[in-house]
């Protein structure tokens, strides 16, 4: 008699690892069920056609892309914006967030299908088993976590030759960078970004037009929300698609992250998120004008807090859902248009239009003859704002 | 018998508003002593002459020129790089921590020569009224402070008629740009930075090579400051000014910087600081190797408080002191070299190389077999870290 | 022809300074509208039948009491509550709070009669006058204050002559401390506080029974809010003046507070609030129960600049809306019961019970076999947690 | 021929637990070294004897005991006073502060001696281990740590069965209270601590007169470090050592701390610190006189993390050497006397005297006519301040 397999929910990305993965798993007595999680947007039916040719190739009983977007967008990449968070001020968490939305699709899904495990092919070695497995672990701490690659420790050499003997000897070319693409950005690994001096070369990075004619863009917002490209209105994931394609071309957002992993070394990667940052920059701008000064002190500080939870994969910390508030809460007048302009690995921020402008008021008035406020006033604000330091510096210094 | 003139230290840049206050003080029974603070480095003696003669000329009773850069850039300067200082996360600070600067000399040499007046030709509409004003009440409370421009709210117009009647009839040409030029950059006003949604045009900045070919640059750091460009050694404050120069002509470091006043209106001002804006850039990434996560995410907070500080000329307040000590401790171990690629209008950091780079310990190792830790050690970190997330859902989203 | 009156509101609360305004207005060809502001709570018929008498004797137009309890706990120390607002870690602001409550309501009565003018009596040298004209000049710019105190720079003794000048003889007896009592506390100034080492004696405070018995209390909270008070519902503010009278009893929440005036110096007051405190305590001893750490963390980092901005009079900036969306959310599973003791001089907090304490998952587990995670895991958590001090140390200070 | 056995040190405190540790690690052919350290200051000739005694009858090769007041004070202590740092606002981080030092001192002992394994008595349940390991990984990563509780995962009964099989057949007294007492806290557990609930009962903790006679008492304090006691120096850790005995007679610093073990479940205990938070306390209140408004508001936003590194065994990163930096230079005027008063179960403070007291240069003047500003400024300093949210206002919320 025949023992019944284990139904087990698969990330599936068509690569070498999460290939051997199904290979393992089905080797082991369960019945694989291969999720690809779209979180790009470039996903095309074709592409969805061969990654489900070859996973069932390979032995899994089911696949199922799912469209997370939407998803992705209202829950992280929103959050990123309103904030203008880039880690170490330059990354825009890109695969994190990403990894964080995957988690949260993988095991929505293997409750759907009633699977009792959950498997990933991250190694034991970077971040991204951290955010998967912390992700299982609090939403569905009843499913069994498999990561067959951090388990065996198998190198890339291992895997395929454990394909080779259950039959299976495709052609696994060996990239000379290693990319994961997503809505937010694309990471590049290479073996200059192993070391602390090199740049990544130009090859490395996706295609671009260094000839390509400069162009103005016009980004409205609304709440913080980008809502329209040059006055066409769009869902916001779409019009960052369209950014990230624009900004492509252009060669723009391209540079090299150095930070903290979660486990506590120092990593190094390259980046292209051209969308993201310009977006961000755009969003900040608009903030200039329409945020007081502390909103834009305190969310500075909030933001960067919680860029790190996101970045260390604690995203189900109810304490980010209170900075959530604050962070909407702090939109409800970042309404307008901001002007942009795009050249060969540049952008430039024009300026900005908004009806919640607070420069308005003062229009024409900087450093002339002002109807705010007197002289008298002025020198009155002194007086009293240099008080405190006066007290303490007769009382400390001068006696 | 003729009355005593008061003595009065004035600070002097040689422009029609500080013309017009050795005219008006003069007037007003004052013996005006002009003081030019160098806090530029370009300050030729051509230049210092022309001044003294002008000066004089008007009816001040002495000029004198005070080498500042090397005080500026030890008091604060030193801490802006430290902290990675960019106001709103563009603005080098520029102006207002050369204004502070001149303020301690100005009061400094009025305690010197023994005058009990100090005065300066700010209006009563801005910031640098307030950064003066405060310094001189909290160093030198005994002074007392004649702003003849703010206390007369004279116009242009008023000045250079006032000056007329007095006999002088100079051509004050008015500038399209208003330019303030200093060793932590350049600021520039025009009729556009007065609206919110126009850029300044190419002419508003100084000239620039397009076609200038791409250079690569080593910047060798010890603890956080610049020692060495391509190996050559100077003081801080000499390679500063070389930078400058370098990316002037390389059109590096033009933005427009929107900001809250210390009066607590919006303002807008462009400004072209490629020094500063590659200094602290490369300084950062030095920082992003050899500092702890924790090191980066609380100098970061601290740095973003103290810029503001420094921004609303509250650099007299104690809390300062306590920050600038953290921030010089912080700096033990970043040392090291900076690998940049200067292009027009764009720079890029290639690299680091540092004895401190707590990264060296893991190369190679990234993605890899790991000696450092194992599986089961990341297994054990996710189910702890999880834990406390993980009893929130159960008692609070799942019972 | 008689010239018109101005029509103008002060705010009265029938003592000698307030007193002076209404004849000084009166004088001044002012309507004198008397509002007396109810953020106390004890304020019965009979006091404002005198009051009333006493405002029309002395020239006012009209009085009207303004009951302002429910608004000022709304608005304000609901949020000073769910952020354990206690300046200096001590002073729950009382008079700050209260002062912010008074002036809106003050403006709004103003706009309601018509009236272009509004009026205070404060002096020029306290808070105060900062807390009411800040309120006046953003929410009723079209409004000109007047602050006759602080116009004429009286003294008491001025005051009490002017009345008499016009015809009012009343017994204006000189208290030894001067009292102002509220819903979120009493302050107490005297001759004591005015040095930096006498403690106010007990006759400074109100009468209290020290060899009242102990007793116990249940409060029971519902999402940060206090809404019962040993199983009896009311209304928060309700509840907070029981609190306040048991406490006044018991001689609980006396201390003294020493900070910085909103104009920079150094002020020291008395103060009696025991329901403040006892309720700031419960209320964050439920939140260790029920909150994560990084909640706890970042509420008390955020809760103490939301104090400062209310202690400085700065309430309407944005930011402090955006702070309590933060806080609103934070509460979400603040509910349960928190257990006191009262005695003579001090309280105890015993414990709480709520469905959402975190730490019922573990109970009887402390310090013994545990399910939640084996030794192995705690072995892997401290291996990666220590990693990034170890390669620190190794390159630092082991090389 | 006979297998030389491995040279461990072993954290030793006569208890069941690490008796039973000698026990085991000689039995798996350890050679042991039992060390005890002294961060308690009560540790007399008596009870290192019995010590001794008790370590070399379980088999230990030699005993020690190490003098670690001086060194934790210098260290820890000092730090946690300047920072005024109470875990949730209440405990004085007694524990960990000790611990960090207990292994400082052990490591070294193990390097000094030429040790290659090093051991505690910790479970694998509780926060101690993850102080312990984490100090050894970093400082020590050469040493092996052997944990023979947290590897046996060994009960009392377990342990004590095991001690009878060698031959040990001690009286191990099961307490109903688990104390730890140290220079800085004495912490309670006991079978109320396990509840949320249920306070701990008077005899849980030390003997107090509750008739005790009040006494005043004046701390003198030199850059914020207590250098005399009513006048009489002493060491510091001496003074604490005395303030500790005096406030256990009072019943003074007892309370029940809650809060999150760094393995992420909430834990409450028991403690009695009567001289750690008399000692922070007064230094507070002297704090509050001697610093600026922003040197409270920066100290206590640094300090509260701080503290969560302390709490949570992080002491080596050394983003607390910066801030160690910061509390350093932050006491430099930190010094004057406190009064204080001393009464059953509570103390008050009741003033300060210090020739820093920035309250000094406004002695009489506050509430009346003052010096230092003017009427007319006060206005001034309210106009200008108020400017930024009457501009927010007029232009979001009134047209």
């Amino acid at each position: 008699m025949k023992k019944k397999k284990k139904k087990i929910v698969l990330a599936y990305s068509g690569g070498l690892d999460t290939s051997f993965c199904i290979a393992y798993l089905n080797d082991h007595d369960f019945e694989v069920h291969a999720v690809s999680i779209d979180t790009y947007g470039e996903f095309d039916s074709e592409t969805e056609g061969n990654l489900k040719k070859r996973a069932l190739d390979l032995g899994a009983t089911s696949f199922v892309k799912l469209k997370a977007l939407s998803h992705f967008y209202d829950n992280i990449i929103r959050f990123l914006i309103f904030g203008n968070v880039l880690k170490n001020n330059s990354y825009p968490l890109s695969v994190s967030a990403e990894r964080i939305t995957q988690a949260f699709f993988l095991q929505s899904h293997a409750k759907k299908i009633g699977a009792k495990y959950i498997a990933h092919g991250c190694t034991g070695a970077g971040n991204d088993q951290i955010r998967f497995d912390t992700a299982f672990q609090i939403l569905a701490p009843e499913l069994k976590i498999i990561a067959p690659i951090r388990a065996t420790n198998f190198s890339r050499k291992d895997e395929i030759n454990f394909l080779k003997s259950k039959g299976v000897d495709l052609l696994w070319k060996k990239a000379q960078y290693s990319v994961n693409e997503g809505l937010w950005g694309t990471t590049i690994g290479g073996s200059q970004t192993l070391t602390s001096h090199q740049p990544l070369p130009e090859e490395a990075f996706s295609k671009m037009d260094p000839h390509k004619e400069p162009q103005e863009l016009e980004l409205s917002f609304e709440k913080g929300e980008l809502t329209a490209i040059n006055g066409s209105k769009k869902e916001p994931y779409e019009l960052i698609m369209g950014l990230n394609n624009l900004c492509r071309d252009y060669g723009i957002g391209r540079d090299i992250h150095v930070g903290d992993t979660i486990l506590g070394i120092k990593g190094r990667v390259g980046f292209e998120a051209g969308g993201p940052l310009l977006l961000i920059k755009a969003h900040h701008l608009l903030e200039k004008h329409t945020l007081s000064k502390w909103q834009l002190f305190q969310k500075d500080q909030l933001s960067q807090f919680y860029g790190m939870m996101i970045h260390e994969g604690n995203y189900w910390d109810p304490v980010n859902r209170d900075i959530e508030a604050f962070l909407i809460q702090s939109q409800r007048f970042v309404t307008g248009k901001v002007f942009c302009k795009l050249q060969p690995k540049q952008f430039d921020l024009q300026g900005i239009k908004s009806k919640h402008d607070l420069m308005k008021h003062c229009m024409g008035a900087y450093g002339e003859k002002n109807l705010g406020w007197t002289a008298t006033d002025s020198k009155g604000f002194i007086n009293i704002t240099s008080l405190s330091n006066k007290i303490h510096q007769k009382i400390n210094h001068r006696s």
